[in-house]
């Protein structure tokens, strides 16, 4: 049996009971360690399972993935997934290609980013599409999720944001020189994000959003450090939120004032939240 | 402490490591009992915690949250919610009534509909708005949640729709003569919602969605006995997916050829799905 078992999002103790019964007692243990981080290290996961992890990147999952099924049909491997092993990252590749071994899978859920958001308070009813960022270089800055922040934006609905990183990466420089070397690994700030955004309407023009935005930064969600921050997008490109995760919520104008009731208290600035708040017309549609 | 922990989708399980060492140590532990259910009684749930577990109904929550709230400021309470806490129902009302009472609150996640959804292999990335279905009767059939799907589906978006339960119910006809008596608990089905759905299009005649309509019925999501099945709405009108709870997707037209893969396992006759898939424009938006 394959089991893919949700991690949830912080540490070590968000693992559920039954998932961490399947991982106790599976003959081999695989952590997909490429999408998204824990906020504490392998040898942690370790010591609390009491087993062996082994790390599977990018290439180990998608190109080698008959290695992790390897006797799935007598033996239980457990993959686990931070967050919900079909949130954020969808592992339907690995379990049609189980099914294609003639191997069963089972699913552990757990919280994703993509339910956890709603501890900002803003409605998940009220979210529209989810979109990613990716990071800017000089000559890319991919602009296809602007796209469907608009279609969110004119609806009224509120977008959440997920931010790249970059885990195991191999250096270009390295790589034309023949050496595989990994780039020290990366990962997205809102502070990052909500500039990159600014960026593209500067671009784009076609004021879909702009300095005087709302937004929510959220960093470590579920974690003891968790941190909130509410505020334009032009405070939010100053803001310093602290070590990873970071994903950033863009307030749709069909926000109710009770989701306004709730987020006030992580304002940046509450007079200019709410000025904003008021002469963007939020709440009104 | 005010903890609010989710308890996730199944059985007493699906709590979290973390969650169960909050509820082994809290001084008092109530469960929200009427936005949704485990498929497990409390009883089951007070074995596993060694502890006695308060039911709270919709008025102790909403009316008197503040027995709920006695003496947190100096001893723990836990306040146990099925799915996430911040999931499809928001305790934010809660959370804000503990602040004004000078009482810290702390949320533990969970796997939540909103995101366990993403089981069905459809990408949560290319989900619209999430809508709620209200058990019809003889003159009330509100079809505001029709407006939000068509905009869902007008961007090619699938549409989450979440199934009314009604549990701890007074019975109108009792109250009438002043007796409080409650109607049994009832909980909506894959087949009631896809019927009520060709209800409402019936009336509103927007060609929004039909009888040809693709979409994936899911029912115990994260449980043992798990269960998925995708087809037409004529299909689903007539499926039986057994016990609670149920809830439905409707497949946006913006559907990856991916996607398909994935689901067509479920179909409740994959000819039949293939040829509504092909002739409804499915995967080409």
């Amino acid at each position: 049996m394959l089991y893919l078992v949700g991690l949830g999002l912080a540490d070590e103790t968000d693992i559920t009971v039954r998932g961490l019964e399947v991982v106790k007692k599976a003959e081999r243990v695989y952590l997909e360690a490429y999408t998204a981080i824990l906020l504490v290290d392998k040898e942690k996961l370790e010591a609390f399972y009491g087993r062996p992890v082994i790390e599977a990147d990018r290439e180990k999952v998608e190109s080698a993935s008959d290695e992790i099924l390897a006797d799935a049909d007598k033996v239980d491997v457990a993959f686990l997934v931070v967050g919900d092993p079909f949130g954020a990252t969808t592992h339907t590749d690995l379990v049609l290609r189980a099914r294609e071994l003639g191997i069963e899978s089972k699913v552990i859920p757990n919280a994703s980013i993509m339910s956890g958001i709603g501890c900002t308070g803003l409605q998940l009813y009220n979210f529209g599409q989810t979109v990613s960022m990716v990071f800017f270089t000089e000559n890319w800055k991919p602009s296809s999720y602007y796209d469907r922040v608009k279609e969110n934006v004119q609806l009224g609905l509120h977008t959440l944001v997920l931010l790249d990183i970059k885990v195991k990466e191999p250096s270009l420089e390295n790589m034309a020189r023949g050496r595989l070397v990994y780039e020290p690994p990366r990962y997205m700030t809102v502070a990052q994000c909500a500039s990159q955004m600014l960026e593209t309407e500067e671009e784009r023009q076609e004021g879909i959003f702009g300095p005087d935005s709302l937004a929510v930064g959220a960093a470590r969600v579920g974690a003891a450090d968790q941190k909130l921050v509410a505020g334009t997008l032009k405070e939010l490109a100053e803001v310093d939120m602290g070590r990873p995760l970071h994903s950033l919520v863009l307030i749709g104008k069909r926000a109710h004032d009770l989701e306004k009731d709730y987020i006030q208290q992580f304002a940046v600035d509450w007079a200019t939240f709410d000025a904003n708040w008021q002469k963007g017309g939020y709440g009104s549609m």
